[in-house]
């Protein structure tokens, strides 16, 4: 199955945190099953991606609770046209807002699993669900409104 | 005027976003005003910090507000101690949960200023309020609720 990111406009693929073409940035890659309707990004922190010592940076797991949003919310839109799942490219959002809620620190080692589910939907917004899982343990929860980047904005 | 950062204890500046000693960080860094009781991070994005072509990604702005934001709630709780703010260490503080609103997009190029205020403080939490500046332009507001970590926890 290829995620998301995949189908981005070539223009829109440079993003920090999941841009296929930035070789800088994370490149989060968000898996979407169309049956469940539930995102998946999985990612594996590098060891500097420390904040205090032996857990994850609160930053980065804000990045990923972000670009996994994004695409939740582009795959979700995808659904509204009526080419298949897997012809590009796909609609992408940007990010109006966003809340994490850090419920425990997340250990800095094992592979973080990031779930996502589409709580509103319209034409032009998606809002996002997103819990985070490190060895199977929820230590954070995120919301994340995103909206379909107008037209002419590149891509 | 030295910074937030600075002060923190040698086990607690290893930060991926503001660590002194993190090379492979961003090493933001928070100046407080004692007078003003207002705190400034100052940072210019590098170019492939990028999400959308022109514009900085979401991301790093959500890094930029956590760490500006448990500095500022460190700040904030060093008040309360009887040694000079100039002498270390200082609290050091983790991020219960963040709210990023992207007001509008960030341009890329222009060095970010956050701007942060002290909403709330008891002995062990501190909820600040930040606005992000580009060109002197508010693109970004974000609410932190940081907690002083517990003894204990190194450092």
């Amino acid at each position: 199955m290829n995620y998301v990111q995949f189908y981005y406009p070539e223009g829109f693929a440079h993003c920090y945190g999941c841009g296929r073409l930035n070789p800088e940035g994370h490149q989060f890659k968000t898996y979407w099953d169309p049956e469940k309707r539930e995102s998946r990004t999985e990612f594996t922190p590098k060891p500097y991606h420390t904040a205090i010592p032996g857990f994850v940076y609160g930053g980065l797991l804000a990045s990923l609770v972000d670009c996994h949003s994004t695409a939740t919310g582009s795959a979700a839109l995808k659904e509204l046209e009526s080419t298949p799942w897997d012809q590009g490219p796909y609609p992408r959002c940007v990010t109006a807002s966003l809340e994490v809620q850090f419920l425990k620190p997340t250990p800095l080692g094992p592979t973080l699993v990031a779930v996502g589910r589409v709580l509103e939907r319209s034409e032009r917004k998606v809002v996002v669900g997103t819990e985070v899982y490190a060895d199977g343990v929820l230590t954070v929860k995120g919301k994340a409104v995103v909206v379909r980047i107008p037209e002419g904005w590149g891509g």
